[in-house]
């Protein structure tokens, strides 16, 4: 089923990483042709994608009221992959599996931001937890600016399964939980084959998701609120595991 | 002049912290009393604060069109400390100072997330430049899920100036750029009397709050899409900073 990107940075990742099959770039009919908008007409061209000019509700319609910035790419829905090839593109690159995992996550601004940070990391693919969480939906990728249009996803009906499956090829899995007794995140070394796995928003993994970890972290807190958003816990622990695997891939390390 | 705090938890830190003078609590006069609604009404009655039922509009009125979870609170405006009380609070609790300072940010969603993470690795206070950046509004308070009104908070008009001040009671100034040649935040060991120095959404800091800067960091990224939230930079750069420290003041440390 067709989905509508919205806005310039969504647009233009989803051209770049030309993953989707794309059918159309929707532009407002006043909007002038210059900067980014310039850039990213220029983009769908040399990718042989009709552009076309239209009424600014016909936008506001097809993006659902979201903030669109004047376009529209209608797009095949999000190219998901099977958790095996999140592995395979790990072993192509020669590094230990880096892999992101969310249990039933609910806000689509929290997922995005935690792809945007796992593409930043380089995290070799994310998986989520099919039903009742989010799926890779247009809004989705406009809180991760589109970083997930060149991110490896893969969509799961069992996590813990899953989990299983990947701890019998030697993945470690790292829960982030709160909650007494569990050691601090930097107590112990996360330069390994790895999965991290967040639970949702307010009540946090599943007991079968927990009880499947091979470890169990928390992210220290003090003062006085006491409570962090699961997009902030999971992009410190997705940098402390970087950190602890020396910034691999990094163009300066 | 009065504000209207409005949302769930930023009416109930308001309330504990105790810190403003409070005005009145309006709540729509069709919610019932129960949950975290009853608990917010006693927590009012205890600390002497009027109560009163009104209209729905009248509350959608005050809260200018934000997500009020049917009550606003009456308050004056946020009590800024000047920069000496932060020290004093470091002082007294025999820990060497930990503060953030923010060059002109202009995202409250970003300030209030920065004020949460603060809260919870405990800087003894926040420094803003004021003028053109954000100050302490009541969507900062929403963003920050109350976190702000238990901070120190002060607003200084010349950063630079401010910095140069800190750095002769010998607290060091570690600002967070990106660019070439900046090293990962990671190679200095930032357990000492600091102060992070986060720049604007878009712009960074302005050059003289970076040339100001004892030391400058960055926070590595790989992947497509290589920019992060200052928000995001931020929380993994207070996090890094806290873990130097030991995680000192945690509960479980």
């Amino acid at each position: 089923m067709a989905e509508f990107v919205y806005g310039h940075w969504p647009i233009m990742e989803a051209l770049r990483a030309g993953r989707r099959n794309i059918e159309q770039l929707l532009i407002t009919d006043t909007v002038e042709e210059k900067g980014v908008v310039a850039e990213i007409m220029s983009t769908a061209q040399e990718k042989g994608v009709n552009v076309r000019r239209v009424a600014r509700r016909i936008i506001d319609d097809l993006a659902e009221g979201a903030n669109h910035q004047n376009m529209v790419l209608r797009v095949a829905g999000y190219p998901y992959v099977e958790p095996d090839a999140i592995l395979s593109l790990a072993e192509s690159k020669g590094e230990k599996p880096f892999i992101l995992l969310l249990d039933l996550l609910k806000d689509p601004q929290n997922v995005g931001s935690l792809m945007r940070v796992a593409d930043a990391v380089g995290v070799h693919g994310i998986i989520l937890q099919e039903r009742r969480g989010v799926g890779v939906t247009p809004s989705v990728v406009s809180a991760s600016s589109g970083a997930v249009e060149h991110l490896q996803v893969a969509q799961v009906t069992n996590l813990a399964q899953t989990m299983r499956d990947l701890k019998e090829k030697d993945v470690w899995m790292v829960g982030l939980d709160i909650g007494p007794n569990t050691p601090p995140i930097d107590k112990q070394d996360l330069n390994m084959a790895i999965g991290i796995v967040l639970g949702s928003e307010g009540e946090g993994m599943r007991r079968l998701v927990r009880d499947t970890c091979d470890l169990l972290f928390c992210l220290p807190m003090r003062g006085n609120v006491a409570s962090l958003n699961v997009a902030t816990v999971g992009s410190v622990a997705l940098y402390t595991a970087w950190r602890a695997r020396g910034w691999q891939g990094w163009a300066h390390a």
